[in-house]
This record gives structure tokens, sequence and C-alpha cells, in this order.
């Protein structure tokens, strides 16, 4: 184990405005014997845009809090519950790096991750990413951690990382940054405004379901790239006077499923989020490994090189292709393993956090 | 003068049904004393989708048709109306290229356009881009013009360009195909399917404008690139208690203006049919210049390299590279000029012309 243990792992503190799920793991397999909880608490944050108030943040922890921590966010659909175990059964939204015999390995290190503020629809409110990393913060406390090892954030997660290294240097170790970095690309959010008036327009017929769905389709296209379209779907066909193009069929499910598990305001308050994006590097001098994807239509690998060059700590640059451009961090198994298990198994990187931090 | 003159330059032959408009350019100032006039007529066409109906057609014709004929077309927004005259002062759709001292001048060339089938909103049904190049056919027919030297085509106007080679080559000395290829790539037809969803999401609410202001401003992203709008525009801000995105004034100008000027199903069957683009291109042997922009991002400059690598006459590739994208005909003005004016003075290649033709 070349990191250092957690600084603090204490058996949470529940407050008086906590309620707390407490498990360990049912044994079925000996090797799923890890420990596994979630919770949520009621803390109160200042928020940058919607001022100070009561906010419910939902949590889970899988792995020994003995074990160093590491924290886990994915794109504004992911939520706490990064991989399957014993306790909670159902896929996670990153299985391909997070679970037994993977490199975010529940025996080797505590696996913390979180609901973004705001998932709960509960916020009508424009959401800063540094109010989610605040939000970390809080969950942190919540769980008795004083600091965590690694932040490995993808897409808003890693914005919200370095929102986090910028915000709370002393409580980080390292970040690992995929597909996310200190801005909003001016297209990426023209983009993702388009979308949000998807659901305007179908809010203004009082069906929100047309309009969401409608916006996770454009949200699609943005994630993935010509290539794999140009692979996967036929040409377009006439189908009942109308014409049906080879990728709809795809596309209709995509929305189909997402607003099953959608509420449009947590949708509108997250993507308005990600536009809200603005750090300054050059308040980070922790150590950042910034992977970016040459195909993401979303994040310009330009955006990525000056990141990079802002940065003020010890920074590693890891650039992917990908046939799935900004989903690469979904999709791209062995070559984003193998950055974090660089990243993490380095003892020099790992040293040089300390010296940073 | 390279080019041999038009074979057949009569003044057109009014059939019964057809209405025309003949006008010749008030000398004004002597230099745009060119002959400019309009007209319509309807035919009876085979459509593929649609099936055998009486279409009305309106074309306008810049130059005296007693000069090499020229006919040109642009996007699914063009028309008829390539460059003021003075006959027809208001500004046309290409005046970069066309016009007095430009390269396409009416003092050298017969320039003739036309509206596209289904402009007028009136054919609520699929529309192939074949069905517009045998429109195209029927156009010259009722101005008695046998063969046109170049056909000019830009976007859509360039996959029809292709399907006039395949299905009228003795009409055709040579073609231009700029930014429009054989087929639509996959991903570029599902962008535009969503397009064509906006509106059906505003038509359920009984208000068409929104879904088509929403498409259109869809459509402008596909057109345009990153680059460009992150030199535009500046990051994201909140304005009564929303995101509004550095981009969304200019989105906002981009839809009032199109809905103004569109008809919804002009626009749903017109953005229909660039899904339905399907030609071989081996059926075409005369001469070709493919013109191809690196930043396309709705026509990947490899299915340009796939149309020159499959086509059967003399080939030409002009790959450029333009901020605008898609949108570079139009914006880059003396780039397009240098290619349009080579094909066009270029005696070796126009001999060619006739070989293959």
């Amino acid at each position: 184990m070349s990191l250092a243990p957690a600084a603090l792992h204490e058996h949470p503190t529940a407050s008086d405005r906590a309620v707390v799920d407490f498990h360990v793991a049912a044994p079925l397999d000996p090797a799923q014997a890890v420990f596994a909880r979630r919770g949520e608490c009621t803390v109160e944050l200042d928020l940058r845009h919607a001022g100070r108030r009561d906010v419910v943040l939902r949590y889970e922890i899988l792995g020994d809090p003995a074990l160093p921590a590491v924290f886990v966010a994915g794109g504004i659909s992911a939520h706490r519950h990064a991989a399957a175990s014993a306790t909670f059964p159902q896929e996670g939204w990153w299985p391909q790096q997070t679970g037994i015999g993977r490199v975010l390995d529940p025996r080797h290190y505590c696996v913390i991750g979180f609901d973004w503020l705001g998932a709960d629809g509960a916020i009508d409110a424009p959401i800063d990413p540094a109010d989610q990393a605040d939000a970390v913060a809080a969950v942190l406390d919540q769980l008795g951690i004083a600091r965590v090892e690694a932040f490995i954030g993808c897409s808003y997660g890693a914005m919200v990382g370095l929102q986090f290294a910028a915000r709370h240097a002393a409580r980080l170790g390292q970040l690992v940054a995929i597909s996310g970095v200190h801005r909003a690309h001016p297209y990426a959010s023209a983009w993702r405004a388009l979308q949000r008036r998807a659901v305007a327009l179908g809010a203004l017929q009082c069906d929100e379901t047309h309009g969401l769905a409608l916006a996770r389709q454009l949200a699609i296209l943005s994630y993935r790239t010509p290539e794999e379209f140009a692979e996967r779907f036929d040409a377009a066909h006439v189908s009942d006077g109308r014409v049906r193009v080879g990728a709809e069929d795809y596309l209709d499910h995509c929305g189909a499923k997402y607003v099953e598990r959608t509420s449009p305001t947590a949708y509108l308050r997250l993507s308005e989020s990600i536009d809200l994006q603005q750090v300054d590097p050059g308040l980070i001098r922790l150590p950042v490994t910034v992977v970016a994807i040459v195909e993401d239509r979303l994040v310009p690998v330009s955006d990525a090189y000056d990141l990079v060059e802002r940065l003020r700590g010890e920074t590693r640059l890891r650039v992917l292709r990908s046939l799935y451009g900004h989903d690469a961090f979904l999709k791209e198994e062995s070559a984003v393993a193998a950055i974090l298990r660089e990243v993490l198994d380095d003892a020099a990187f790992a040293g040089c956090t300390e010296v940073a931090a």
C-alpha cells in the first residue's frame, strides 16, 4: 500500500439531524464481505446563488472506513452508488472501476460517493459546482473523515473535484480529473442551454417527460461521437410517411430510461450547474492528474491543456483516444483503470502529495 | 472564356401552366444592367415517396441566357435568389460568390437558382434529394436549357448536385460539391432527427414557432464550431434565478429570424430529405470537385474522402480549414472563390468535362 492511511476514519458521529442506515454486507461470498453503508444527513450550507439553507446529503461508503479514503464522483446523472455490494446489490454507476477486483477495490480503499446536491429536485435555484465541493466537505465532516487520499471525478465530478481541491486543499491528497476542467466551454454550454429549452418547451404543454427525454437525447449526442454512430447505425428509411433515422430506436431508449429516474428540476439545475463552473487553476497546488479525450465533444482537449498549464502543483496529463468521446470514463475500462492504478500506486507521486498538500 | 457556351439558351417557352415574371434590370448603374428574371411553373413529377403529383417550381435567372449556364444551390434554407440585382435588390443567400465582380459574375455566366421542392410547405410527404434533381431538370426544361456548364452545390445543394450528376449526366458539364456528399452521416442524421422532434414537441402545444426556433438553434450548433463559440461568447451567468449562457442571445436571434421566414412543414420535409440522401458515386463519370471542411461537424472529411475514392470521372478534392465548420461556404469567401475560379477557368479540366460527359 503506497498511500498513507487516511488521517481520520472514525465511525460516523450521527448528529441529531442525521439519519443513518448502517449495514455490514452479508457474507454470502467471502470475497463480497466488504463494509457498505448508506446514510443521509441534513446540513446547513451557504449556497452561492440559492442562499443559506438546509440541504439533505445522501452518501454511500464501500470498504472499511479504516482504509485510505477515496471520493468518487461522476456526471450529473451519477449518484452515491458507484458499485454493487452484497448490501446494495443493484448495479452502480461505475462498476468498471469500483468493486472487488477493480482498481477501486473496497478491500483496499474506502470508496465514498454521494448524491449531487439538487439531485432530489429539492433545490430549484442555481447550484454552483463550488456548492457541491462544500457539500462533499460536509459529508466528510459527517463521516468524521478529515482527509481523503484521492478525489476521482469524471465529467461534472471532475469539475467539482477541482473546486474541492481549490477550496478544501487540506482535506485532499490528490485529484484525478477525467473529462472535466476548470470551465464550461461556451459551445458545450450552448448545447446544454438548448437541452434545457427542450425541457421548458415540454413543460409548456404540461408534460415534462417529452421535453426531458428530448434533452437527454440531445445530451447523448454530445457524449458520444460520429465515429461510434457511423459504426452502430444504418441509413434513414421512410416509415409511415416519416423519415426515421438509424439512431432513433437507441435515442428513444435513452430518453425513456432517463425520464424514469430523473426529476426535471434536478436535471435543469444540475445541467445549469455545469455551466457555472469557474475555478482558478492557479489556486490548486496539490497533485492533479488530468485525463482528456481527443474525441470529447464537450470538453475540448485544448481546455485540458490550458488547465494543465495553469495548475500549480505536480501535474500529470493523460490523453486518450476513444470512440466514445466524453463517455470514455464509462467505456474505456482498461485505459482508465491503468491511469487510476498508476496514480493510486505511484508512491513517488503519493509522496509529492504530502509535500504539496 | 474557357467554358463552351451553353448548348441551348432559348428564351423560355412558357407553357400554358407556367406563370412567368419577366424583367430586365433597370440600368440605374450601368454595371448593374444585367438580365434578371423570376418565374414559376407547375410540372408533374414522379416523386419517390410522395407519388406522382403536380408541383410548383420557382426559379430565378441572373445573367443573359446566352451566357454559359451555371446552376447554384445552397442549404435547405437557401432559395432561388442567390444575389441582389437591380431587378431583385434584396440580399441573396450567396452574395459572397454571386453578382457583379464576384466569381459567379452575371456578366459572364447565366446563374440559375430555384426554390427547393417543398420549400413552400405544399408537400407534406418525404422528399428525396433525387426528386430535387428531377425538379432541377424540369426547371431547365422550362427554360429551354439543355445543359448547364456547372452545378455548384453547397450542403444539401451538393447532395442534390450529386443526384443530378448521376441522373441527368448528359445535361451537366461538371459539378462542384461543397460540404455535401453521397450520404447523410448517421450522427448528423440523429442530430437532425432530434431537431424535428423539437418541432413535434412544439406542435403538441399548438405553437410551432417555439419548436421550430429550438430546431433552428440546434441546427446552428451543428453548422458552427466550438472554436468559433469560444472566441465569440463569454461564460454563463445567473439572471433572474436561471443560468443564461453566453451564446443564448445569439441563438435567440437565430431562432426568431428563422421562424419568420420558414414553414414548419417545409423545414421538417427538407430536413428529412437530407437524411434520405443516397447516391452511388460509381454512377458519376463527369468531373467533380469535392470541397470538404476539416471542422465540419455534419459532413466528416472522411466521408468526402470516401466520395472522392468512389467517383468515376476526373475528381478534384479541396480540403479547407475553417472556424465556421459546415458554414464555411457562407463565410470563407476568398478560399471558396479561389476554388470556384480555378474550377470555372481551368480549360484543361473543362476540356475533360466534355470527354467525360
